[in-house]
């Protein structure tokens, strides 16, 4: 370096990375905590996130954690994993779906992956051709908007109509679709409605995406956390009609989001050619197997080889954890769920500027919506969740960031007792804010 | 779907990542592992891949497993982490790195990732603007080619000099870099060529390095593992001088490369001004504090957002690993090492188509030249490698996965005596296909 002259670095920061991708769950929560007033001795409240683990009564399995200490004691994991993940997991993950479905998968249909993130960052990529588009629903989980910015995957929205259970408008999938159109998403239990789809509605989106040739992917990170009537069914139980590929992880059901370990299941689609006898099943089978052979497993399996995996030892207690798991646990996590949830949906009816279009039935997660012209002095759900988070130590999700403006997202996967607390914060901070009423 | 017609799905993979990427280790192992004989009653001698946490000898400490042990059964660590890693792990890795260092690194230094291999991901995406070039260490690891090509992300070669003891050619570094030039990597120890650097030689990179206004990528993951007369400095002991990112992790010295644990480290380069007094400090500081703030750290940021967490309790054990694993389990794996790399260089000397450069000093690997000629009926490396695994059970990387076209990349890391046998059935390989020699 010369004396006295200021240097010229040659390198900078990828400004695609800063800001192009839109909102993350992650990073409006970090702008809300930044908000928080450190001189409030009241704890906050997180309701902006869907993970309980930290709350005693939400605690994972006993079983769970033997699992991950057997395995590290046994010091048969310490190792690389193989690119697609150790076979006893991958059958254990088959056999755990089998359970619910009319077909058998198989342990080389199963792919581990860093929790569901991974798995969708594996199948977004795989379809990432140039020109190809995905179809997205609208409110949903923007993670999946931000990682297609980020590897050019065009996004269509289309919308969960909150006055039919947030079903998925599939006219408005039909009309969207074209031909570089590669697949439609759908969560199941809701992210973040809350919703749990009926039988018929999964066989509808079936049908619509099988007459449109597109793929379905079925993210179920909230599998079997369903409460309340509609018993929760896994897309990939139509994996007869239409090529569905399931992304899950043990991140939910298990409370151990901090992980790390999901899977990506790609279902058989030969089974169509069974149960419709059509003409042509032999050219239909072989083709069907070369797309999915060539392209999509290969695809799957290169960017795989250039990932890392989920830690071996976790691997290594997944068969454990997914058999030997009490059934009590599963519904004590239920129990708790139901009732929060219905904590949840009562305490909303006392605040007037909160909506709440449905109960919600499963997941972690509700969608409300704020009538903002009742307030004073609070512009959007940005500025109220800003605003709560400063007044109330109370984190809330504005909608905005999941695609619906002048909603929420709340989660009520917390402690009750905590839960009410929160809510009651919302409702004085309204009171505080609320129009004066003009005396007629 | 209509009956009798050949549905036409609307999906497809996604080509770029179906071959593009040139070699992986992976790729390359697995099509080696393809080639093994079932029916070899012999077990399997893996020389290809630094992992040798399956042999006894080399289990990791007791303290390692309780930290995991002790993380899991406190429930304290089943959260989501926050994007950057948690404060207790991020300290306890800046304190490590702090004791082999001329100045102090803070904790907002440091950045937990899944492995080296998220680590180097995240600062080659942070680095690949349009038009960016990388300066990388030919023979090297592959992993960085594969990665900058899926990234676009141009890639320089600068070569590593045998008859010098592996040490990077800098003249030709200089010679490489144009204004575009973001980075050159340093890997020390080496991989692939089992090379430790003198402190002498880092300083010249980091002249070298400063004076082109590009910075160091450190990729230290075999760091401390140096058995040899040179001892391990680390790259950041020059971070005064020029700009370094640290990369590292647990997966080597503590021999868990399961478990997806490493860390990426910006040095504050800010050092720099204090020593050399130049005459505009002030701005000169700012300057680098803007393109450090502003570029690369708020890329790092993004990148991270929209990436997934090392697990969290494996966050939660780190600060025990770092601290309480004691000198006796370090040494004992170096003195293994050492004592593996002897016997490798040894025996390879009984190889007449083997000639072994150097001898190696640290790390877990070796180059070593073939000389196709003095055999029949091998062509080249791969086919060298290829007949090896089916003839007799043994896995060697061929050097042109690593750049080194009619090189081997072979790995002393496993237990000796298996070390041993894997050489004596390549000797005998040889011999079998020694070219017969003319009497004359």
């Amino acid at each position: 370096m010369e004396n006295g002259t200021v240097k010229h670095w040659r390198f900078q920061g990828n400004k695609k990375l800063t800001g192009a991708s839109g909102f993350t769950v992650r990073g409006v929560l970090n702008l809300l905590r930044g908000n928080l007033n450190e001189n409030d001795p009241r704890p906050t409240i997180p309701l902006g996130h869907g993970d309980p683990s930290a709350f005693p009564c939400f605690r994972t399995a006993t079983v769970v954690e033997d699992a991950i200490v057997d395995s590290v004691r046994s010091a048969n994991y310490n190792h690389y994993a193989p690119t697609v993940g150790i076979l006893p997991a991958r059958r254990a993950v088959a056999e755990y779906l089998n359970r619910d479905l009319p077909y058998k998968l198989s342990p080389d249909d199963v792919y581990l992956t860093l929790g569901c993130i991974q798995a969708i960052e594996v199948i977004l990529t795989t379809l990432a051709r140039p020109g190809a588009n995905i179809l997205l629903p609208r409110p949903g989980f923007p993670y999946y908007e931000s990682l297609a910015a980020h590897i050019h995957l065009e996004v269509r929205h289309f919308d969960l109509l909150p006055e039919q259970g947030w079903e998925a408008d599939l006219d408005s999938v039909e009309a969207l679709a074209d031909e570089n159109t590669a697949a439609m998403l759908v969560i199941n239990p809701g992210n973040p409605c809350g919703s749990v789809y009926t039988r018929q509605h999964l066989q509808k989106i079936a049908e619509t995406a099988t007459k449109l040739g597109i793929m379905v992917i079925a993210d179920e990170v909230y599998g079997h956390l369903a409460f309340g009537s509609t018993p929760y069914v896994p897309m990939g139980v139509f994996g007869s009609i239409v090529p569905v590929v399931t992304l899950g992880s043990i991140s939910k059901r298990w409370v151990v989001p901090g992980w790390r370990l999901g899977w990506l299941v790609t279902s058989d689609p030969n089974g169509i050619l069974q149960k419709t006898g059509v003409g042509h099943s032999l050219s239909l089978s072989l083709l069907l197997n070369m797309w999915f052979d060539d392209y999509i497993v290969d695809s799957i399996k290169c960017f795989l080889d250039i990932s890392t995996d989920p830690v071996t030892f976790i691997q290594g207690a997944l068969p454990q954890i997914l058999e030997k798991t009490k059934e009590d646990f599963y519904s004590k996590i239920i129990d708790i769920l139901r009732e929060a949830a219905d904590i949840c949906y009562d305490k909303m009816k006392e605040i007037p500027c909160i909506t709440c279009p449905n109960k919600p039935e499963g997941g972690m997660f509700v969608m409300v919506k704020l009538n903002i012209s009742l307030m004073e002095g609070i512009n959007d759900d940005m500025d109220f969740a800003i605003q709560l988070a400063k007044e109330e130590s109370v984190i809330v999700l504005p909608g905005i960031a999941v695609g619906m403006k002048n909603w929420l997202r709340v989660t009520f996967a917390i402690d009750p007792s905590t839960l009410k607390e929160g809510l009651e914060r919302i409702k004085a901070f309204y009171q505080r804010h609320a129009k004066k009423q003009i005396s007629s």
